[in-house]
C-alpha cells in the first residue's frame, strides 16, 4: 500500500459541503478521478470522527483508493485507514511513524526546505508542501509560492504534493514549474461543483504531467 | 501494570490548576496520596497535548503511579502510557482495547448498569461512575447518587471509581454507601489546596474503607 498515486489527493472540509454527508461528496470525487482522499475534521469529537471516518472508509475501500487522517492517529488506527498526515500543530512525524510501524502511509507538512527534511528523516512517506497561495480560508500559513514548493521537491527523495489555494486555474502552472508528484486541493475539489472541480483539475495535472514529460 | 490501586484517582483540568503547570499539580496530588492519574484536556493542539502529556509522564513515572489519557489513544500510545479512559463522546470501549491490546489499561464511563456492563464486556478495565453528585462545571452530566453508583458496583466484576462532585465533605459517605473501590475527582483534588484537597479526601476514603471492613 506504500505506493501511492499523488496525481491529486483531495482533503475534505464540511464546511464546503453542503446538501451531503462527507461520504457522499468523497464518492464524487473519486469517481470523478480523485486518486487519495485525506478526512480532516476539527471541533467534532472522537466519537463523531470516528463514524464519520468509519462512513468514508467504506467508500475508500469500494473504490481501492488511501485513506488518510488528519492528525488523528487512533482514528486511523480505528477504521484501519491507511495512513496518517501529520502538520505542525499535531503529533511528530518521528512518534506517528513509531506508533504506525512501517506499513501504513505518514504524510508530513513543510513549507520550508528544514522541515521538509526533517519530516522525511523522521520517516514521512510523502510531504504536503505550502501554501503554494495564500487561501482566504486559512491567511495565517505561509505562503511559499510555486517556487517555494519547487525547493522543496528538488531537496527532498519522498513524493511531494503542493498544497494551498490550488484549483483548476493554476493546477497547470503548479505542476509545471514546481515538478511535484500531485496538487493536494480543499477548496479547489469541494467548493461548488464537485464532479467538475475534480474532471477540470485532473485534466490540467495531466496536461502539465504531459509536458514535463512524466 | 493491570493491577491498579483505584483508591483515590485525580482527573486534571487546567481550569483548576493556577499559578502552576499542570505536571506540578499532578506532583503535589501523588506526593500526598493519589493512587491514579488521568490527564484530561480539551480544545488544545495534538502536539501540545503531546507535550504536556511527556511533562506529567515524567512524574508519574517517578512515583510509579498510572498515567490514565482521557479519550485520545494516540497520545497514550505516543507518550507510553498505562491506559486510556472513554467517555460516551469518544471511541467505543471494544474500539479502544483492540488499538491497545490486552496490556493497556482501559477505563469506560458509566451512568447506568447497562452500560457499564456494555463496557465490561467489551474490555473495560474498570467503570468510572456517576455523576454522584450535581456539578456546577458539568450541568448536563445525569446525576445518579450513591444509589445509582452501588447499582453499578454490585452489577461488575471490575473495579468501579465513584465520579461527580465528590470531596472531601462526601467521600466518606460515598464509599460507605456505594461499596466502590476509589473515588475519582477533578474539583475536589484541584480546586483550592491540593495538598489539603488530597489529604483531607484520602483520610476520609481510608476511614470509609475501615467501616466496610476493605
Ligand atoms: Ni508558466
Amino acid at each position: 500500500m506504500k505506493r501511492i498515486d499523488f496525481t491529486l489527493y483531495a482533503i475534505t472540509d464540511r464546511s464546503f459541503i453542503k446538501g451531503m454527508d462527507i461520504a457522499e461528496a468523497v464518492e464524487i470525487a473519486i469517481k470523478n478521478g480523485v486518486t487519495v482522499v485525506q478526512l480532516r475534521e476539527k471541533d467534532i469529537s472522537s466519537r463523531e470522527f470516528y463514524e464519520i471516518a468509519l462512513k468514508v472508509k467504506e467508500v475508500t475501500r469500494k473504490y481501492n483508493v488511501p485513506l488518510i487522517i488528519n492528525d488523528r492517529v487512533d482514528i486511523a488506527l480505528a477504521v484501519d485507514a491507511e495512513g496518517v498526515h501529520v502538520g505542525p500543530d499535531d503529533l511528530p512525524v518521528g512518534v506517528v511513524r513509531r506508533i504506525l510501524g512501517p506499513d501504513k502511509i505518514v504524510g508530513g507538512s513543510a513549507y520550508s526546505v528544514e522541515e521538509a527534511l526533517k519530516a522525511e528523516k523522521e520517516g514521512a512517506d510523502y510531504i504536503g508542501a505550502g501554501s503554494v497561495f495564500a487561501q482566504p480560508v486559512k491567511p495565517e500559513a505561509e505562503v511559499i509560492g510555486i517556487e517555494g514548493v519547487r525547493k522543496i521537491k528538488e531537496a527532498v527523495n519522498i513524493p511531494v504534493v503542493a498544497i494551498g489555494g490550488v484549483n483548476k486555474t493554476n493546477a497547470y502552472e503548479v505542476i509545471l514549474h514546481s515538478g511535484v508528484d500531485g496538487i493536494s486541493a480543499i477548496a479547489g475539489i469541494f467548493d461548488g461543483d464537485i464532479e467538475a472541480n475534480t474532471k477540470d483539475m485532473l485534466r490540467e495535472i495531466r496536461r502539465a504531467f504531459k509536458e514535463r514529460g512524466k
